[in-house]
């Protein structure tokens, strides 16, 4: 199984008042690796993430995808048996065993799910197709939080960051209840990956959809992370970063309270703020 | 043509000595679109941006690809004529022109160009795969950067980042000269983008490749960053974040130096440390 870490030799520079001095210093970085997804033996996708909780990655991404709402649906997973060159098993390849009906919209997916192929492509289509695959009657909304929770999140979640602690350079994603608690955290150099992994274990837990649940990135909040939150169900998306024009827009129209710039004491709230309490 | 921030009425939560404090504001938010290329008439990719320099994305993307190394490889882009629902010319969709000898290899890079598809996929694999796109005779190395000129890209680069400014929420890539003049600056919510967006444009004005050049870029450094140096000939890549382990392995085979948390006063070298000088 790959290792989260990796140590390094590396110089460290600092500025001094006589000028820049330099010393060899032993340094701890997060592992990267691809990971490649299979279904029928083709390739579905292949993305670079941080070895680990690589099941709920895949399940993950296949709700991201809106191509799996159960864990029923993705029958079984397993590491391809095959090995690299020097004989190792890279544990970097999964086989996907899908409900048979969904492989084939599976494997159409390849190209890239959330968009149109007609000239007009816009963040207007990508909107309407994230609004095709949810659900036509989700459950109702659950979630109340007060603003004081909303603004502690993340400090909770890079409390609890261990590769962080130890790297300084990975992304985090925590799924949080209404009271804040944490309920489920996970790492990865990508921050996409990270709430993938979250919400994979979710469907994995029979946990899915997300409702009365808000999830807490460290990162900006991009379209694509409030296409994974909205496919999920989570009700609120909060970013330590800022959020796109579209990230915005979707969460309007997909009924998700989307916070941004939340550093400790303030933060800003984009769409929906009648989910948070004062 | 698409607009590269957009105007919302956000609410803004301050925590004060009595509670937290609500209030409405006006935010500006950068533009996120979809962006498709196309290759005689098929979907090489869609790729979410901040829209504009849209020809130098795509013409980054394919030189990242290691598709092209010329400009005469790619000899027109032009935006697709046709219009959405609502009769608008979406600018989203560029049709490339490429050496026709190209386009099969392009049609085939849509899967995940620089992964094998072998079953012990790994980062070596993967480092492999990016060493065969480079160049066998790869021009002499040139750069010889100070350590107090590296120190101070970051800052360079941030002072001249118009979006930046306006928003708080863009990534940006600043291509630089050994004595730390800023030779091109891009910005999109995409950090991959920012850098493709540079690529393209020295491709398009034929300056690849970057021999004796320096990369600084506003976010982390994974290893499809160093990739994209590694085809565009730069030889030092500098990141405000942290480094991935694959991304500094990459760096290291490459021959680039990589520099990461880089914050004004210090930095860490990962590799090839000869080309700063003290």
């Amino acid at each position: 199984m790959g290792r989260l870490t990796t140590r390094r030799r590396i110089t460290r520079l600092q500025r001094t008042d006589t000028g820049v001095s330099s010393r060899p210093r032993n340094d701890v970085l997060a592992a990267e690796e691809p990971l490649e997804l299979r279904v029928g033996g083709q390739t579905l996708t292949v993305t670079m993430r941080t070895p680990g909780h690589d099941f709920e990655l895949a399940a993950g991404l296949l709700v991201s995808e809106g191509l799996v709402s159960t864990a029923e649906q993705l029958r079984s997973m397993r590491y391809c048996s095959g090995t690299d060159e020097l004989g190792q098993q890279t544990y970097n390849v999964i086989d996907l065993d899908l409900d048979p009906a969904l492989v084939q919209a599976a494997l159409s997916t390849r190209r890239h799910l959330m968009t149109s192929s007609a000239c007009g492509i816009c963040g207007t289509t990508s909107i309407h197709a994230v609004h095709k695959a949810l659900p036509e009657h989700p459950p109702k909304p659950q979630l109340s939080i007060s603003a004081e929770t909303l603004l502690q999140l993340p400090d909770t979640l890079r409390a609890n960051q261990d590769l962080f602690a130890s790297t300084g350079g990975v992304h985090a994603a925590g799924l949080f209840s209404g009271t804040g608690e944490l309920l489920q955290l996970r790492e990865d150099v990508g921050r996409h990956n990270a709430v993938d992994k979250v919400v994979g274990a979710c469907l994995l837990n029979g946990r899915l959809p997300l409702t009365g649940t808000a999830v807490q990135v460290s990162g900006r909040a991009s379209f694509e992370l409030v296409q994974k939150a909205a496919l999920a169900g989570v009700e609120l998306l909060s970013a330590v970063g800022a959020p796109s024009s579209l990230a915005a827009e979707l969460a309007e129209t997909a009924g998700i309270t989307l916070a941004g710039f939340s550093r400790g004491n303030s933060l800003n709230i984009y769409t929906h703020p009648h989910r948070v309490r004062l």
